[in-house]
Order: C-alpha cells, then structure tokens, then sequence
C-alpha cells in the first residue's frame, strides 16, 4: 500500500489516541502535506523536533495496528462489500423483467454503498 | 445491549491495548465467568483488588471506544451485511429460473456471511 495512504488510514483509527500536539503536527505533515520546515515553521519548534514527533506517531500507530489489526479487518470487509456491489451490478440487467428483483437489487447496492462509506 | 455482551465486544475490540495481568484477571472474571472470589482465589490476590482490576479495565475498554467508536462502526456495517443476507435470501425464490441470478444470489450471500463472521 502507498505509504501516506497507509499513514492516513492508521491516523483515521487510531489518531484519537495521540495527543493534541501530536495530531497538530501530524496533520499538518501527513494530511495537509507541508514540508518538515513548514510544519517546524508554523508550530515555533526545530525541524528535528518535527521529525521525531512524527517518527514517534508512526511507531505508536503502527504498534495500535499490530495490537488491535483494525485496519486490516476494515480492509478486508471493505474488499467484500466491493464484491457483492460489484455482483448486484452484474444482476441489474438480467433481473429487469421483473420488478420486485429490481428493487431488490438496487437496495443491495445501496446498502454496499453504504458500508463503503461508513469504512 | 446486554452488559456482559458489551463487555465482550469491547474487550474483543481492544482487549490487546491492556496488559497480560489486566487480560488474565478480565478474562476470567467475565469471559470465563468466575466469581470475584474465584478469580481472587487463581490469582491470588485479595478480592478487593480483582474489584479495582475490572473496574479499571472497564473504564480503559470503555474511554477507547469513547475516542475511537470502532465498535460502534463494527456493529453498523454488521448490520448492514445482515440486510443484505436478508434481501439475498428473499430472492431465492424469485430467482430460482435462472441459474445465473441463482449463482449470484447465493454468492452475494456467502460474501455477506463472509462479512458477518468477519465482524
């Protein structure tokens, strides 16, 4: 997986349990994608200061995932709804004759919808 | 929900975040269902302090979920999956003509089971 992709899905779990601080410089590197000297910048402190701050978020977001494998298993659910979306599309034009599938159809997809964006 | 289900989902959820001690006694006292004497009597500590251990763990599973709400999104897309299995199944019977509707159905239906056990 692309690493700031990767960055951004453990801060997504498990950010909350950072400090204030650390969420302040995180976001601003990771997220809102400012270079080290910007975020050292903007928060008064060095650029050394910046880079251990956000070395110590990574290790302590990658230790909640190797604990809890939340990702992981939000990935993987993730992956099955795309699946069945991908499946009730596939149903769309061969239950057209009857209206009844139909409803039934476009609610499934509705539903895998919303579990894709509840992820 | 149920108090003991509760427990249990959040315990599942972040069960890992505490330490071996926290987990044995936890464990005992509501997964394996022990009295406050029994888990004091393995472990051999006084009862007062198996109360002040799932106390404290309970307050921990429960300002996790408080900061996180990954239980709370698990049991939404839990739900969701269940209606989807709910809509699968409702099809069986309309769709029983044609073996490609029939294929799909059951398969959206072992996806949804997939996500559901996965949960």
């Amino acid at each position: 997986m692309d690493k700031i992709l990767e960055q951004s899905l453990l801060y997504d779990f498990y950010g909350e349990l950072l400090t204030s601080h650390q969420k302040d410089i995180y976001e601003d590197f990771v997220l809102n994608d400012l270079s080290l000297g910007e975020v050292a910048q903007v928060h008064e402190i060095s650029r050394q200061a910046v880079h251990d701050i956000i070395r110590r978020c990574n290790r302590q977001l990658a230790g909640y995932e190797e604990k809890l494998h939340l990702v992981e298993r939000f990935l993987d659910t993730k992956k099955k709804a795309e699946e069945i979306l991908c499946c009730a599309q596939s149903m769309e034009g061969l239950a057209l004759e009857n209206s009844e599938l139909t409803r039934t159809v476009e609610k499934i997809e509705e539903i895998s919808r919303q579990i894709l964006e509840n992820l």
